[in-house]
């Protein structure tokens, strides 16, 4: 396959976009990624979305916001992984312009979540578990991760404090990037007295969900001589699964697919866990933070907490994660967040991340999250 | 890209499975897929599909079905593209391999639509068109394709009977398909009598809906060495966009993305319209397969029902089109349907179609259409 790399970025605020249609968010991101990367067409389209067929009565996006960007005619289609069709968007637009197939692709994820009742938005998230084992029983997506982080808490004796430093981390990193849906700080206080939402998942447990896009612009490396522009390199690139309901898998605290297509990329790119110089992960629950954390070989197992509690997830920490905000912060639009992830990542290698830009950040991880671990895609990208 | 190659197919038949999930569906044809491949595994699968998220409220696939048919671990993930999910779900399979991220891929197409309410089925495919300005407007699938195929009949005269030879030519092929849903011969009597639908759409001018699933195994070539086995290999596989309303279209009687697929993959094959020896179209409704024929050049325009008239879609005729039943008798289930396309394809390539088999088929095309030509997927697949 040839290399490939980004050449733009662009992102909408994650929001209650309540005058903004499917097609208007993924267009205004989309747009901003042409004016970033100083293009105006693409061959292809590959979009990232779970929820449009539910909750805005809309399938076949492909046609859709082809022709609401002025580019009816190029190739054009949806990817859908639960909350992770972002990054299997982003993996298939690689494979369409590492292949040959197309010479470049845009990538956007788009979710439109807030315009529905909670109720249905909580049933349309139920479909990323299992239909007939985990969401009939009445499982809601926070009930299973409180499933989770239950006997995480058991099983290796943490208390639910030692998971603040997640949620204070995301919300301080959320403060400098414009683009994120909550701008508060909270406190170790704050963290504790939270509403409680599934025991022991409280508030600031939780990502919340939100409408927004974000896009990029793949691009074969070999054609960067034509742009002006540092090249973003994918490195690595892997999906895998597991068992989609929890109760199959051999261990539950363990995210087998995060450690096989975490693997596989730093196999790619010829890297360990101590090269990635920060790492935007997939903090939809604190829980998840530390699960991903283990299975990507940056803590030992039962020990990811120590990680938080340590300081080293912080921006001028040893591993800096959810720089820009994180799901928890920037917020969950969950089609969408896989590509979130991305552009920020872009951000810290092109210097552009503000007063959270990681120092000296050559070498960035991002992972995203389908179900509670159905689906796990992992990509690393270098700063030439 | 390297060469692409089909190892093995597999299918359920199309009909009313009240017994069998999504996964059982999805399960059976990959386990007829993987034995008629001699092969016990696959580095990736991708699987088309449109409702399973509305229908089934079963979304992340992926994970669902990896894990179903004893793969959990590998990389999955769901395409979808309105009616053509299968054959973008093959075409995202063929770029996998092709590109050599995977060596292997398996591409199911699976539908699960008969357990639902019927004004629940009708408002999912609805999903297909323009939600804002075609379905809000109380515009069914059925009553677009209407307008379209009454626009036909006064723009270029002919009269509704004129498209009978469709509907009779899918209903005789299916007879010998014991995959079909229908196996009903119908007389041009049956036709003009049939029960009014949408005017002018007739029930016998309309494809049933339907439960099924369809497989296809892929290959790089040149491993074909390994393989006692006739090779098919893909050389043409092109996708296109139109805008999604046809009220937006300059020529709503043109499928535009039909002619810049199919021009594509002839390109791509070095081919003619001349050099292929069947076609399996998208009769969705019987003027589809007219707009088919002509946007990819079979028919000059408005003179696509001659094809019918003059025999020459018959099996012993010039252009044989829906060897097998098409979506008319074969069943339409909707994100399966590209997938069947591509094995009847290759029964008829492998000389396996029985009565129904074309004399020397070397060279097959199929089209999959999304929505009402929004998104339109074209393959060529040659015997070697």
């Amino acid at each position: 396959m040839r290399e490939v790399a980004i050449l733009g970025i662009g992102q909408t605020s994650v929001g209650e976009h309540w005058d903004k249609s499917i097609k208007e968010l993924a267009g205004t991101a989309i747009l901003a990624t042409l004016n970033d990367a100083k293009q105006d067409t693409a061959d292809a389209l590959f979009i990232g979305n779970m929820l449009s067929g539910i909750l805005s009565k809309q399938e076949n996006l492909g046609g859709l916001i082809s022709d609401w960007i002025g580019l009816p005619g190029i190739e054009a289609e949806k990817v859908e992984a639960a909350c992770s069709s972002g990054a299997a968007a982003f993996r298939a637009g690689v494979m369409a312009v590492g292949s040959g197939e197309v010479d470049s692709a845009l990538v956007v994820g788009v979710e439109k979540m807030t315009e529905s009742l909670p109720i249905e938005t909580t049933e349309a998230l139920a479909t990323a578990a299992d239909a007939d084992y985990e969401s009939a029983q009445g499982l809601s997506f926070v009930a299973i991760n409180a499933l989770v982080m239950q006997l995480y808490l058991y099983t290796y004796g943490w208390k639910h404090t030692d998971f603040a430093p997640f949620s204070i981390n995301a919300h301080s990193n959320a403060l400098h990037n414009p683009y994120a849906r909550l701008h508060e700080k909270i406190t170790e206080k704050d963290y504790i007295s939270a509403r409680m939402i599934a025991d022991p998942i409280n508030l600031l447990d939780a990502s919340p969900i939100g409408d927004g896009a974000a896009a990029v612009l793949l691009v074969p490396i070999d054609s960067f001589n034509k742009y002006p522009r540092r090249i973003i390199n994918i490195v690595g690139s892997a999906s895998a699964t597991d068992s989609i309901a929890i109760h199959s898998r051999k261990d539950p605290l363990w995210l087998s697919a995060a450690e096989i297509s975490a693997q596989k990329a730093f196999d790619q790119a010829g890297l360990a866990p101590a090269d990635i110089d920060f790492f935007e992960l997939h903090d939809a629950f604190s829980i998840m933070s530390v699960l991903s954390l283990e299975a990507c070989g940056f803590a030992e197992r039962g020990n990811g907490p120590r990680l938080g509690l340590d300081g080293s997830i912080a921006i001028n920490g040893k591993l800096p994660i959810t720089t820009r905000g994180g799901l928890k912060a920037r917020g969950h639009p969950v089609g969408a967040t896989g590509i979130y992830q991305i552009v920020e990542a872009v951000q810290q290698l092109r210097g552009e991340a503000d007063r959270t830009q990681v120092r000296n950040a050559r070498i960035g991880m991002t992972q995203n999250i389908g179900g509670s671990g159905a689906t796990i895609i992992t990509h690393i990208l270098k700063a030439q």
